[in-house]
Formats: structure tokens, C-alpha cells, sequence
């Protein structure tokens, strides 16, 4: 069964053919820059890469343009359903939910809450259900992992009514890739992962760490909205809520323009003035102290999340790390891990310091550490797909 | 040598006169209701409380109000220097000053980082200034003991000037207390405080844990303001920044309402409808759901914070409750400690569940714990006359 994941964001449309069982991926490719005189259109099949610059006027265009490439190259026939990422989907979707009216108006509902990516996903299932008139879709959200917290870890000391009004509350993110990389991390403990407990960081140019207990997601640092918890490429993460009043004051800005900036000028650019940890790690190589900084408070607030984890959980098996940074930067990994050797971390610097590709997973647990370490490539398309068909699956019985 | 310890605060001015050689108090009390018509005058002398209504126009009035009273029972001649408490000292004080017109401008000038506080202590200050005009004054601050903090910790990850421009960092509070308690830590420990790591926890009505390496203070949970971190009577302590913004939207309120929304009318008061945690305590018993869930969340926290900095501390000595919940909410240390199995933490229950009353240091570890666990009730007027002595001999050498 072929599965077309779509991820519509703000001017982009990413997509993927693949087969969840055999997870072989037949195409990818995303359209860049919808609505915008620079779009470019790339895509890889059969390990040629390809690019169109084209003009696209909407994602109705975009997905139209997609649809011809794949009836072209792969053909049309032999997708059997479509799985959408969504970001939001509040306290309705613990679960990957298959589209319908219902379905759709409840993530038009919480646009409230996302509104930077719900609407875009929107116009992404729109475009398929006009499109692909015949074919299941299935919606699978970044949230739904993380409804399994309990109200003491996703409620904030708030006036209660706010939560019951506003629908104030952590939500967390990333899940589709905390769950699949939770999977993967049991069958390498070789445990069901309903007896797994776990602490998996998805640190990307968006962060997050979550604890796992007993295969679900007790807590995670994401909350409300993607700011919180971790420092991020442009995100500052944890501040104390006054800050956001002052600098409205001492900037002489509204409350969107103060945001704005703490989700654009603020993490690891804010301090250093680079986003990408790769160049942060370079230059501070070369000397650059105030890059040492960002990566040492990045560090910092990372292993004060994790032992935050540890402490909540009842047992930790493991610490997963993935996504770009977790996969990729070994520098920070073995930062971190040495600054966790209190709470009995110890890894393989010899296996941790070979850079990461994708596809390898490995395990650089050291011999003594009392919590095994691994290193987890995500893949949340992949992911997509296995809860798209389980969707469809379960609504057929 | 007695110390005058002067607290002055909005509406009222707390004293007590003692020697910290001997740790003997000679008279204390408060004027509570400086400008209304309700004001209180209340202090105990050899054993005896006194209460007197009368009104008190302002702090001048106020300290004029108890030098008479200590004229009259113990001799003003028999006072020594006074010590005074000031929230904020900013990054210029890293320890007690004698108060001159340098460190009076640098009080004032802070006042914009604490606006509820500096100015009233700065009142406290000019009305003994004029009326005892002989004595050496010195300042105690409650951001002293955490200017040890690195920046990797003090740094909030938004743009790097506005700490320049703005001096936004984490400054933290309640450093007295931390450092008391370390200090009565350190003995118990039978070793120098500059070798002891602890994380000390002073839980009252505003709350906050401190991580203390060597001695040092290395992290704290509250910031730029005392709204930051642990979930307390009626701040909220951690929230998303962005839920700052939504509710000046949802509440057609602006920032200032939202921030004292967030101070006044959250923490525990804002899930449960009660900010005393023994009223809580009470309720709960009896079957109150929302008290549950506030204690939960309080506990929940706190052993994020704890965790957290047992992960961050190359090594942890002792975790140390001091201050009024701390000290006396046994049900909610037990909870807290339970929860800190998974890094070692045991005590004693028949110990710890012995209501704690004032001036009682007690050490509840648990044989096979990994921390030790001790109650030390907090002394900060003690302390403000111990640093009072300390900084005006240092200014004499």
C-alpha cells in the first residue's frame, strides 16, 4: 500500500510517496516559494534529483503540479491513500484521524491555536480531497502523541478557567517523531515499548524533549505553542513570562512584535547571531566566544531538561537523540552526555564521534552508564504513512 | 554588637533587634498598614506581645514609631548598625554594602528592575538615615548570593543586547535565605560550605530552589522577576511566553493586567481557588479534586527543578526544605521525595512526618539514600545582622 504524505506549510509543500510496509520511497520532493515570483519545484526519483522553477500560484497549484509529476513518473493508480501532516490538533486527536467534514472542521477550529501552520495544512487536504476525490486521507498530527500527559504535566498554574475557556494548556510537538523513534528505540532495547521508559530529544531548527513512560509521553517541553522549553535555532525557549512585558515596553512594541522576535531573533541567533549549530560549533572552533556561549546555554538547558525527565520517570531506559542536531552534531551530544555523568550517563566517544548519516541508528551507550544512549535518524514521513494506513485500517472495522 | 534588621515593604516595615554573635533577639515586630487607617503596630519583647492601632502616615513615621518603642525598652544606645533588606541588587552587589550615597544611587537606579520593592526598601534606608544619623547602615541584598551564577545560566537565549541595553538576565531571589540554609547545611554536613553542593529549596509563599556548587550559587529557578519557576501561592511560575500574549488578546487586557493576573491570581489560588497550602492540604483530604491537582502540580515541578539540578551539579550533597512549606508541609515532602526514587532520594518517614516547628534542624535521610534529605528552618534577619557586621568590618580593613 502506497501512501502520499503531504506537509503544506506557509509557502511550501513537501511530499513523499512510499510504501509504510516496505518503507521504500518511490518519490519526494517539495514545491518551494508558493505564490512567490522565485518558486522552484524540486523533487528525487529513482536517485535523480530535479528542479522547476515555475510560478505556483496556491497549494490547490502546488499539489495539481505534484499530482502530474507522480501520474508521470510513478503513476497516479498507485497511491492508496493520503496522509497530511498537521500540526494542531488539541485535545480532539489523540490519534491520526481519517479526513471527513467532521474532521476538518475541528482543525479549522483550532486554528486559533496554530495559526501559522493549521491553515496551511488545511489547504493541503483541501487540495487532495478536490484533486483525489476517490482516495482515504488520513490527518496525523504533531500534538496527538503527547494526549496521553496527565493533567499535572499539562496544565499550567494559571487561572483554571483559562484552560476550560481558551483551551490554555501544553500541547507539545513533534510528536509523530517522538513516537517513531520511541519505536525504534524498543525493538533496540528489545522490549515491547508499552515497558519502555525514555527520554527522546528532537533537536532540529525546533526542539523538544520528551519523557516516555511505559510507551507514552508523560511530559514534554514544548508547551502552549512551539517557544517553550528548549533553546532553538531562533527560538529562546524558557524566559520568564515578564520578559515578554517588558521588552513591550522597553521596545516600544505590541505583543506581536515582541513575540515575533522571540520566535525569530532569539535562541541560539539571538546570543551568537548564527542559528545553524553547525557553523556555531565551527566558529566557536575558531574562537568565537560568544558562540562558545549559545552552544554552552544550549547545552545547559538540555541537560536540565533531561534531568528533569530522569527525576519525573519512574526508571529511564534510554536517551534518544534525533533529528538534525541530535543526529548530526557529536560535539553536542558528548557535551551533553559528559555534563549528565551525575545522574550516571556515560557514552562511546569513539562510536559518538563518527559523524552521523542518515539511516544509522546506533546505540553509544559506554560499559557502566547506568541509562543507554542511542542515536535515533527520525523519519516522521515514514511515520506518517504507518498512521495513515492504521487510520484508515481501524475506520474499516 | 546588636543589628537593627529593617524589612520595609509596600505598606509595611518589619525590625527586630539582635545580636548575631549570640543569635539573641531583643525585641522584633511590625507596622503593617503604613497610610491606611488600619495600621497595626505589633512586637514582642521578653516573651510579651504588644498590638497597638494607631495610624502612620509613612515608612519615616513608621521607623520614627519603632525607634521609640526601642528607645523605651532596650536603648537606642544599645543598637549597633543597622541592616536593611533590598530586593534587588542588580549586577553591583554580589554581597552586602555599607549603605553610602553610591550604593543609595545604584538601589535607586535598580528600582525599575523591581519596582514593588526597591523603593520601599529605599525608604526604609533614607528614614534611618535621617533619624539615626551616627550608626553604620548596611544593605542586604536578595540578589546577592546568586551573582555567582555563570552566564551560561544567568542568560536568557533573546537577543544578547538587550541584556547590554536592558539588563535582562536572570538575576534570582530569596538569596539570603539560600545562603543561610546552605551555610547550617555545611555543618550538618561536617564540612566547609566551599566544598559542599547542595540544592537547597525555600518553599514559602513566593518559592525557589537554588542549585549550589562549592558554595556558590549556579542556577535558580526564579528570573529577571520573582514570577519565574516553581508554581507558588498565587504566581504561576513557568508558562509559555506566548500564553502572555494570547491572554492580553482573550482578556482584552493589557500586559500589566496580564502580569498581575499571572502574580496575584495564579500558582495554586489560580488551580484550586486557595494559595495556603495547608488549607489545601486540608481540602484535599477531604476530597477536594482541584486541591488535589494543585498539589500535584506544585510537587510535579518541584521535582522537575530538583532533577533538573541534581543532572546540572557534578555531585549533590544534601536537598535542603527550609522556609514555611517547606518546613512544615511533611505530606508534601513525602510526595516530593517519593517521586525522587528514580536519582536516589529516601528519607525517614516517622521522622519527616513530624510537624516541623520553628528552630528545628533536622536531618530525614533514610538509610540507603544517595542524598541526604534535611528540614533547616530559615533565619533571614538573623543573616541580614550577620552580613550587616561582615560588610562594615570589611570596609574598615
Amino acid at each position: 500500500m502506497n501512501v502520499l504524505v503531504i506537509n503544506a506549510g506557509s509557502s511550501s509543500v513537501k511530499f513523499q510517496v512510499l510504501d509504510p510496509a516496505t518503507e521504500k520511497t518511490m518519490i519526494k520532493g517539495i514545491v518551494d516559494g508558493i505564490g512567490l515570483p522565485t518558486c522552484e519545484y524540486r523533487y528525487t526519483h529513482k536517485g535523480k534529483e530535479h528542479s522547476i522553477k515555475q510560478k505556483i500560484k496556491d497549494h490547490n497549484a502546488a499539489v495539481k503540479a505534484v499530482l502530474e509529476t507522480i501520474s508521470e513518473l510513478v503513476g497516479l493508480d498507485r497511491i492508496n491513500a493520503v496522509g497530511h501532516r498537521v500540526v494542531h490538533g488539541g485535545e480532539y486527536f489523540s490519534s491520526a484521524a481519517v479526513v471527513n467534514s467532521d474532521t476538518i472542521r475541528k482543525i479549522s477550529e483550532l486554528c486559533e491555536l496554530a495559526p501559522l501552520h493549521n491553515p496551511h495544512n488545511l489547504s493541503g487536504i483541501k487540495a487532495c480531497r478536490k484533486l483525489l476525490p476517490k482516495l482515504k486521507q488520513a490527518a496525523v498530527f504533531d500534538t496527538a502523541f503527547h494526549q496521553s500527559m496527565p493533567p499535572h504535566s499539562f496544565l499550567y498554574a494559571i487561572p483554571y478557567e483559562y484552560y476550560k475557556r481558551y483551551k490554555i494548556r501544553k500541547y507539545g510537538f513533534h510528536g509523530t517523531s517522538h513516537k517513531y523513534v520511541a519505536g525504534i528505540a524498543a525493538k533496540m532495547l528489545k522490549k515491547p515499548l508499552s515497558r519502555c521508559n525514555l527520554v527522546t530529544c528532537h533537536l532540529g531548527n525546533g526542539s523538544s524533549v520528551t519523557a516516555i513512560q511505559n510507551g507514552k509521553s508523560v511530559d514534554t517541553s514544548m508547551g502552549f505553542t512551539p517557544l517553550q522549553g528548549l533553546i532553538m535555532g531562533t527560538r529562546s525557549g524558557d524566559i520568564d513570562p515578564e520578559v515578554v512585558s517588558f521588552l513591550q515596553d522597553k521596545l516600544k512594541k505590541d505583543r506581536h512584535e515582541v513575540i515575533n522576535i522571540l520566535n525569530k531573533r532569539s535562541g541560539l541567533k539571538g546570543i551568537c547571531g548564527y542559528s545553524d549549530v553547525r557553523t556555531i560549533h565551527e566558529k566557536a572552533l575558531k574562537g568565537c566566544k560568544r558562540c562558545d556561549l549559545a552552544l554552552d546555554m544550549f547545552a545547559f538547558r538540555f541537560v536540565e531538561y533531561i534531568g528533569a525527565y530522569v527525576a519525573e520517570l519512574p526508571s529511564v531506559d534510554a536517551i534518544v537523540f534525533t533529528a538534525g542536531i541530535g543526529e548530526g552534531a557529536y560535539y553536542l551530544r558528548k557535551k551533553v552526555c559528559d555534563m549528565l555523568k551525575n545522574i550516571g550517563v556515560r557514552i562511546n566517544y569513539k562510536k559518538n564521534s563518527k559523524n552521523r548519516a542518515v539511516d544509522y541508528v546506533d546505540d553509544i551507550t559506554a560499559r557502566g552508564s547506568k541509562i543507554k544512549v542511542f542515536v535515533i535518524p527520525t523519519n516522521e514521513e515514514l511515520m506518517i504513512a504507518k498512521e495513515t494506513v492504521d487510520a484508515i485500517a481501524k475506520k474499516r472495522h
